[in-house]
């Protein structure tokens, strides 16, 4: 950041009075501009037992195989920003089931919200975002090709947690930094 | 938003090529500017058969009793944030106990995020954001005087659970707009 959004003048990194962070000031207007974490949120859809995957077409991590998730928009709950997000990606239309995983990762200033969900036609397809869109049994999962640790994590719960005799996928709840990007706080 | 925070010329409010939303887009080098939905995390601090609640220094709702919680930093978790935030606002050393309640508030653009919370010692205090800090049992909280509908949700779930024979103090999911913001999604 360079410029002030409101009044167009420079800004300087500083702490404002009352304070105890650098932000970026405007020497000019005086506003403060915070910036904050973003909030992703998606779905781990599963169909029987399989789960839907989507392997990326844009960057970062070009045609690695992720679940469908993006930014929270404004205007929108979490719950709406995950099925909007699996519409979009993989062109599903998911029934939520419950909040499942949580992480804080902290390198890249998010917080990733992934609900478990049921497919329960098997219609999907890919998107702008999306080369393809498919079902995996567990055997099946592409596990050096997944983009990202948070979507390893959440395969991993949720195949550990449905193997349990009465399985209840509590709440994953994880923050991650950088060569720790698969650390549990409290499942 | 008027000006471009990167090279400091006028934005235009336009759908991006590959969008779906209008967002603030410079015509001079092509930055798009995304706004996004921010985190609230804070706790509800229990010792023995009270909780903690703050007298707001601050507007909005100078005066009015909440809960510690304030917008999450960049490069910390979602617990560390609820953890500054009661620190900072109630000079309350407190141990996280689970994520209890999450929601969407959408005409703020904000997801609330509140831990439950023990605070071991009764040691808290005012600050610059706090009038006044205290502990209340149930029947003294002053449910007319509470700062926001998430205070009073939070506070409701809460004493509702402590009551069950068996108290599991379930995640409880939330999506409030104006007129709805008591309306329950999930248990």
């Amino acid at each position: 950041m360079n410029f002030c959004s409101q009044c167009g003048h420079k800004v300087s990194l500083r702490i404002p009075a009352g304070d105890n962070r650098e932000r970026h000031v405007c020497d000019h207007c005086g506003s403060i501009h915070y910036q904050n974490p973003r909030i992703v949120a998606g779905c781990l859809p599963v169909h029987g037992h399989q789960v839907l995957l989507c392997k990326r077409a844009i960057e970062p991590r070009y045609g690695l195989w992720t679940l469908p998730a993006g930014f929270m928009e404004n205007g929108e709950s979490t719950e709406e920003a995950a099925l909007r997000e699996t519409l979009e990606e993989a062109r599903a239309e998911v029934v939520l089931r419950k909040l499942y995983t949580v992480s804080s990762i902290l390198h890249v200033n998010q917080v990733q919200m992934i609900y478990l969900a049921d497919l329960p036609e098997a219609h999907f397809g890919s998107s702008e975002e999306t080369l393809e869109t498919r079902l995996f049994s567990e055997d099946e999962i592409p596990w050096d090709e997944l983009a990202f640790p948070t979507i390893r994590n959440a395969l991993r719960f949720f195949f550990a947690d449905r193997a349990e005799t009465s399985p209840s996928f509590p709440l994953r709840h994880l923050a991650l930094s950088p060569g720790h990007e698969e650390l549990l706080l409290e499942s």
